[in-house]
């Protein structure tokens, strides 16, 4: 079970694009106005193994990062409404996989709809997945971040839950 | 982790109807042409919890149904693909969770279309709940059956699998 979290330790934030075939995982430790990158990377699995199996690899894989990471926060990305159903199906299946890890964990689970994550890393929710990712290395302070936009938009929806997090605290300060 | 499945022991499914605020879960043994009900009941939830611990309440009531009643394998019905994309996400979710306790506990998983359970138990794919209800009775040789349809959806696709498994027994012999 990860500590709980004190002032003497920085919000660590897991953020996960979830997808059947790839998923997107980062760890992000709240730093000034923007964030440390922990550890990032993606599970993925073919459309060989059974449905359930590649499941159970990304519900396996979250609860190892929790284990090892310790985040006190999952962060995912919701998904588009206007997909189609098949697609919504699926994704919402490898959704349920990472939120199930994080609910068995104890760890508190927040979504964001991608234009929220967008908003949040851009300051507009329409940009594009490149700028999301240049975006994300001038909130990191870093020059470039191996692996795709799976992984740069799980690093985006930590960056998103960050960010919230300092707003709540401003506003409880108040 | 359930025993092996041996010529001694017949075969023991565990049914799911899953959604995510009224899972529906059998135990069914094959006995002749029908099964044994060994037990059934619902997993519910409010939309009132998290979602993330509404799909952790599921995953966790059919890990402890495993562990429990030790099914040889897992059936479940999988979803239309012509409703609508929120609710074929959410269905896709409880799926998930159903899914990921049986690949954790080792079991396989047989997925069948909602018209191959209703083919299977009452000889037509395109049969109502009603009726479906009606043939779970007789094929499990009782006048009654405690819940909602939830319950005997769950047993029929049960009965869905050990009617495959018979056809696979058979077939392997001639």
């Amino acid at each position: 079970m990860p500590e709980p979290r004190s002032a003497a330790l920085p919000l660590r934030v897991l953020g996960i694009d979830p997808g059947l075939a790839v998923t997107g995982y980062a760890v992000v430790d709240e730093r000034g106005s923007g964030g440390t990158l922990v550890t990032s990377g993606t599970v993925k699995s073919t459309s060989k193994m059974p449905r359930a199996d590649r499941l159970g690899r990304i519900f396996d894989a979250t609860r190892a990062l929790i284990a090892e990471f310790a985040p006190h926060e999952v962060a995912i990305e919701q998904q588009f409404v206007n997909e189609n159903v098949r697609s919504a199906m699926v994704v919402g299946e490898a959704r349920a996989a990472a939120m199930i890890a994080a609910s068995v964990s104890g760890l508190p689970v927040f979504e964001f709809p991608p234009t929220s994550v967008k908003e949040a890393v851009t300051g507009w929710g329409g940009a594009p997945k490149t700028q999301v990712a240049q975006m994300v290395l001038v909130h990191l302070g870093l020059s470039e971040v191996a692996g795709t936009t799976d992984v740069t938009d799980a690093i985006a929806v930590a960056l998103a839950r960050i960010a919230d997090a300092r707003m709540e605290i401003a506003m409880a300060r108040r």
